[in-house]
């Protein structure tokens, strides 16, 4: 077991977080916190980091040099980016941090930021095309991506930090300060000669993009709380930036979803990226809550090559495997058959279900983390399955793929249209997404029954067509009859339901 | 590790529970199913069993039978009630089950069954002088509990399906076969010469009086979805009552709480305890879930003699720990260190907050429990925290405490007035219990943060009050100095807010 920490002083906030990887690679965070330190305030033309701030960062960090000591961490990595990098007193600082905290800084350079934003992208979001922006407190850096790799990236200093301070837009704006900052904007992106002219997804990172999003949700008041891979069409970003230039500085704390320690800050944020998406044909945002510190970790954890023992080639079946085996602390359960089971009727099935392989790779998932409701409380256990579904760390899909995985696993002991219905996720859902959800589930429901009898093979399932019948032949060691009879029974109408076909279900003795 | 397999062969469902007990004591439903089959059915005056409830029964053993083979089951216990003992072919019938299941059932007497209902009670619920009843398809038990002993107890024939039979209530009822059945039923209990006279809790176990208690939760909207340990006052039932007598048989189905196949059988079962409460002076009705099969269970349970390894005598504390040594599956954690410390602040701050014994019990479950929600996710674990508190299987505590707890543990990290003020339950909180839980959270959350400097130790925490401040005094690590302000400084205020008097924490060098 490792324990690895992160220390990122940016230039408006400082953020720290304990990972642990265990020998069987599985992986979590065990500690975070988050300090606004705005270490890039009142550093003036001049650029000198001001003793106020810098007081405020030792602090701080002598309190991250505590848990480094407590929590045993074997690995640190601290890195301090666009505040320090550009600070005439850089070398001063750096060197009472060390004194006063212990903690050696690492201040990387923009294309190495740029790079390790697009690092804690790419390992937790599925694309591998996109143009990604990181917009701190003072700079941005813009990257794009071909085939999952950095073609070009770019660092400017374009903070909500800085910015806020060179257009004195902390108290009183004026639709001339705002025309100005536009201007001094658009020169800057003007020159990347790189950036896509053709429609490309754009994901963002950082704290401005961050509180965008949480606005946004709470504006079409979106029931699905959370923001990592959260992706908004461009059309409906203006409304949002409407809310925010609409309302004096002392009044935008009240906006729903906006944090009062970037009220001040949001404005200058906001206005680089739209700014930036005026200048590009992308027709989404995607928010990535994963960035930078993020990226520091993948790229350690990567390099300890534990690829080799992984499962899969897909991101989110890993994903879904490492948050499994933290939860369950052990490796004895029977999900592996059902999984193999389900997957085989789904194959068998497709072309009376004809599903997308994309149902099939949530099916996948589904059938994982069926019964790790169980670890709440075997009553209501399909409930707390939703639950933790709904609230795992797991990456690599998206929010309706994740909600509908959650209905397709809680549902493995049968569909209830009353829950779904209920549900505030319903208004994410249309009727073709429910159906896909009722067959997934179905599927699952059949797998978990053929697999309370522990010793079917998934070579001994066999299905065949007729006009009005879909034929399911199992073998089976006879003894178990009665468990596939007693519990098939009450399901198979519900096969009919949805595919006018009635199910037969036979089995042979494969002890003969 | 031994597996436990409990069937319930009871007149109008039967039942099915494998439990398993771990080394350390520890132990958790892991397979559960049930199937009203109704036996006691069409028994007649000769009292019968049908070739039809026979076959039923036969084939649901013959699945429970190979489920006993597929999960490696080490201990059986089968047990046949009523309709089985008082059937003129029991024998016909129990060898019929043997030769065709291969399971011996035990055909328990009245005493027998009381008891083991009254197990089921005394280990999940706790209270020590009640009358209790468990009303079943065929008998009614009826047992008096003085200091968690059986004083008196008697099995009288009112069952729901028998009752349903004789007095033919299956289609119409009338008010002339309504009055014989009460006064058959006034015959029987006014048989019972040691019914107390007195006021003294009734708890009430079996299919009736949950559907009854569904009914009721419905009805008024309560907002906790459990029945174990319900209470609802004598008063408020005959409302409930009144929406059972006042339906036809076929539209009874209809009514919220009630499941189909109990909608024919619940006007006499709910006759047979509406006429027990008339006869009584109790002024509560409390609802177990845990009756014979738990009684069985625990009875063998205890027979292990585990009670060596116990933590504790206190029924609600073995549960809370027996839960989270099921959840977390390690003993690394640093949650004993904590409850020392909370409950240590709380003793010393007693003449401060002047709070119940109660509410140090609260206290130091919540103490206990209060990062468990870290098992979903690191983010929101306050969020997951409550979750799994509100749906975990901890017998002992009352609704009430057990809502209390999950809010006081989630507030670890601070009390969040707009949580509690949109939770559903808020309505099941007064002020007091309000301010009970800010107090109970602010001391788990002091207790936190001097609990993240693993070295402190509860010797070195003292306390000492003046007028107008209270003074925490710790001894600490000098390394540590970072962490304790750091994270003091922002909740110091609100004990200023509970208690009007200012805190101060000072800390002193152990190392010197």
């Amino acid at each position: 077991m490792k324990r690895i920490a992160i220390i990122d002083l940016g230039s408006n906030s400082i953020r720290f977080l304990i990972k642990e990887i265990n020998a069987d690679s599985t992986f979590k965070l065990i500690f975070k916190d988050k300090k606004s330190i705005r270490l890039a305030e009142g550093m003036g033309k001049k650029l000198i980091l001001t003793e106020a701030a810098i007081k405020k960062a030792v602090n701080c960090l002598k309190v991250y040099s505590n848990f480094i000591g407590i929590y045993n961490v074997d690995k640190i990595f601290a890195i301090a980016t666009a505040a320090v990098r550009n600070a005439s007193n850089k070398k001063y600082f750096l060197e009472r941090v060390k004194k006063e905290t212990g903690i050696k800084l690492n201040v990387i350079d923009g294309k190495k930021e740029a790079y390790l934003g697009f690092s804690g992208v790419i390992h937790t979001i599925n694309k591998t095309d996109f143009l990604m922006f990181d917009l701190g407190g003072a700079s941005i850096e813009i990257s794009l991506i071909k085939n999952k790799k950095i073609i070009n990236s770019i660092s400017l200093p374009l903070g909500a930090v800085n910015l806020t301070e060179k257009f004195n837009l902390k108290k009183e704006i004026s639709s001339k300060k705002i025309e100005s900052l536009k201007k001094y904007i658009q020169n800057q992106i003007k020159s990347i000669k790189w950036l896509p002219k053709e429609e490309i997804p754009l994901i963002g990172i950082g704290g401005t993009v961050r509180s965008l999003a949480k606005i946004h949700q709470r504006q079409i008041n979106y029931p699905f709380k959370k923001l990592h891979n959260y992706t908004l069409p461009s059309s409906s970003i203006s409304k949002t930036f409407e809310i925010i230039y609409s309302q004096a500085s002392q009044k935008r704390k009240n906006i729903p979803g906006l944090s009062e320690d970037r009220s001040d800050i949001i404005l200058a944020g906001a206005i680089v990226i739209n700014e930036l998406l005026n200048s590009l044909s992308s027709k989404t945002l995607t928010i990535s809550i994963s960035g930078l510190r993020e990226g520091i970790f993948f790229n350690y954890y990567h390099s300890l090559n534990f690829h080799k023992k992984y499962n899969s080639d897909s991101m989110l079946i890993n994903s879904v495997l490492n948050y499994k085996k933290m939860l369950i602390d052990n490796n004895v359960n029977s999900s592996n058959n059902i999984t193999e089971i389900a997957l085989l009727l789904f194959d068998k099935l497709k072309d009376i279900h004809k599903l997308t392989q994309n149902a099939r790779l949530l099916l996948r998932c589904a059938s994982i983390l069926h019964n790790i409701g169980l670890k709440v409380n075997y009553f209501e256990s399909e409930k707390h399955t939703a639950y933790i579904i709904l609230n795992a760390s797991i990456f690599g899909w998206s929010h309706k793929d994740q909600i509908k995985t959650a209905f397709i696993a809680s549902f493995h002991n049968g569909f209830s249209n009353k829950i779904i219905k209920n549900s505030s996720y319903i208004t994410l859902l249309n009727n073709k997404e429910i159906r896909e959800i009722k067959i997934l589930s179905f599927i699952l429901h059949i797998s978990e029954i053929l697999n309370f009898c522990k010793n079917i093979s998934p070579k001994n399932i066999h299905i065949s067509e007729t006009e009005k019948n879909v034929i399911l032949y199992i073998g089976i060691n006879t003894k178990d009859i009665h468990i596939i009879d007693y519990y098939t029974q009450s399901i198979l109408h519900y096969f009919c339901k949805l595919f006018s076909k009635k199910l037969l279900i036979k089995h042979y003795n494969i002890n003969k």
